[in-house]
């Protein structure tokens, strides 16, 4: 098996396996029980807190452990409106192409009043600082830009964007799920307010993930209860998977720059390959982009066929996020960066894990281009592109 | 080490420990995704479903996965308020000793308009139905009782409640966290509409719960994102966790039975000893709690130094909710109870697991009753009553 959809999930790291493993089994106390027990429990969470904020820049304290990255984007957003409301500014910017846990929270907060403004994001799929500048109105709270975005990889202006945010004493959220551990954040040269995390991503295993809020930014509770995390995340912490995430971000860090480096020469090997097969286009900057990841649209097929007959050759890709797969709809992020329907619909993202080598990334080459063919040789719009009928795009 | 605080949390079982050990190092593709190694894991999961669905009595479509019991006990919770809201009902009845997830819930949403009221527990520290059945107006959108209190274990009348809701077509929701595979639950023979578990408390892993909802009953999204859970709770699924949740939930609830009635026979050996200490109380009901359940009061000492004390020799106790502790407050539930606020401070609470053996309870009593002796020893408090300044109250 290749796998090549590490933007939906990865592989659990040996280092997380082992902490849960050995946690699981010892240090199953609960952190908040005054016996020893308990309170071996509560070194390792906060040992964990001490390992992640460092590698974000940021003071323990300003870390609370969530569910994942889902959870952290709900709870920053909504603690940001919570904020502007109280000052009465209602007013929020973002973009098309934004992870849905961070649209759809956006779309909740339009139905309670606020106006939300989605920045373009242009036909490379970046956003650009001097129109998040110019969309500021006197009633902006937040500011939420995705660092990296999930489908197409696209790195973000995010320091920039920070930079503007800050000196307008503006808040800004990023959700920072695909980049963590892929690329360098850094909340303090980024002027980061509030970002969200998912352990899942790097290495680490499901369910957990995190928040980092500036000190001095309140927040709002999303889930209530018990006085956990400071009292803004209630729910027994899971210890196991909080330090098997620590775990598995310390050990990704470290490897980041040399990983990065390796994938980007793969990643433009497969672009380079890909773009030899008839009207396809890479989606996204080729060089702004995440070091594993390719998205590419074919003229003529259906993503999903592509996906199963790929799967049939053991290769693991998607066609967009997985969090959307089962809808019928194209890529919200492919219409964002200008796709048409059509196009849109021809998708295949294949996004490269620190393990890929050059035979695999040849391999995928020459499956693809197979797959492309074949599916084309029956699909009548490639019949009506073949012919005429209609026109090409790509 | 005693461990004797299962209450607050539980030994993860082998069953639950080899399916989390197994599935995160083969189980780690997204469900969400096509090729087969994301499909293999979507089946994980809703066999985990149905595994869970059986055991309560519902229809696995029912069962949303969740991060624990407080983020179910605020989706319920937030749900019937919701659709009560859309019908102009917004009076919700529950009661003044309901685990914090809940009644921090309550209190956000009487912030927003609605009317709670909390009725009594009474001195045994059980709910009478018919006064929920008094309390319920044209206006009431909700009714939410716990099946087991989490700190004095008195286990409530939930299907004579659930009875009454049904029949006046009002939305029933239990926080069954601390009855789930402890005692008997049967969402249709109880008319239960929404119920929140979590699986730390049956032997399953931290940071993984599951919210029953009568189909039928519409959630309201507590995380926003993307489509999974039917759309009901975004973020990739935590596949091992969940599945190591069914595996412990299964087991469990399987040697029940036998359990309760052997924890029981040791429960009670447990109260007589502790009875045996002068000026000490039982709190709650002597025959209606859960099978492992213990909980006292000893006048004149505080609960935090008796934990310390019976740490050091070996077993791990706590005064209440683990979820409250760092806090200078007396329990909520032993103030519901009618307990006063001195004594309430002198509060155990001792729930045995099911490995709990006869030794284990006599040295519990013995242990206890040296360790209250030498406090009570140099208590001013104690002191004042020997001599009569103060009197007693139990």
């Amino acid at each position: 098996m290749i796998y090549a959809d590490n933007a939906a999930t990865t592989r659990m790291s040996d280092a997380a396996i082992h902490t849960m493993t050995v946690l699981m089994k010892e240090a199953w106390g609960n952190p908040s029980s005054l016996y020893t027990h308990g309170q071996n429990a509560k070194e390792i969470l906060e040992q964990a807190r001490k390992d992640v904020a460092e590698v974000i820049g940021a003071d323990p304290s300003e870390i609370i452990f969530t569910s994942g990255g889902s959870e952290a984007d709900n709870q920053a957003i909504r603690s940001a409106a919570a904020l502007g409301r109280t000052k009465g500014k209602m007013h929020i910017i973002s973009t098309a192409f934004e992870h849905h846990a961070v649209l759809h929270t956006l779309e909740a907060l339009a139905k309670e009043g606020f106006e939300i403004t989605l920045l373009d994001v242009h036909a490379n799929g970046i956003v650009l600082p001097e129109e998040v500048e110019a969309a500021i109105r006197e009633d902006t709270c937040l500011v939420t830009i995705m660092a990296a975005n999930n489908e197409i990889g696209t790195i973000q202006p995010i320091r920039e964007i920070g930079a503007i945010c800050r000196s307008k004493n503006i808040l800004f959220h990023t959700d920072a799920v695909q980049a963590i551990a892929h690329i360098p954040v850094n909340v303090s040269e980024d002027h980061i307010d509030l970002l969200s995390a998912s352990a899942h991503k790097f290495h680490g295993p499901k369910g957990v993930g995190f928040l980092y809020a500036r000190k001095g930014v309140r927040l709002t509770n999303l889930i209530e209860g018990g006085a956990q995390e400071r009292g803004k995340r209630a729910g027994t912490e899971n210890i196991p998977g909080i330090a098997s995430m620590a775990a598995a971000l310390k050990e990704t860090y470290a490897g980041m720059a040399e990983n990065a480096a390796r994938l980007t020469v793969l990643r433009d090997r497969l672009i380079h390959g890909l773009q030899q097969i008839p009207h396809s286009a890479l989606n996204g900057d080729a060089l702004r982009r995440l070091p594993g990841n390719v998205n590419f649209c074919f003229e003529g097929i259906e993503g999903e066929s592509l996906l199963l007959l790929l799967d049939d050759k053991g290769i693991c890709a998607s066609s967009g996020s997985a969090c959307t797969s089962g809808s019928l709809d194209p890529s919200h992020v492919l219409l964002a960066i200008g796709r048409v329907h059509d196009v849109a619909h021809g998708s295949l993202r294949l996004s490269l894990g620190e393990d890929a080598t050059e035979e695999d990334v040849d391999y995928i080459i020459k499956s693809v281009g197979e797959v492309v063919g074949y599916l084309r040789g029956f699909s009548p719009i490639w019949r009506d592109l073949m012919s005429g009928k209609k026109e090409f795009i790509l």
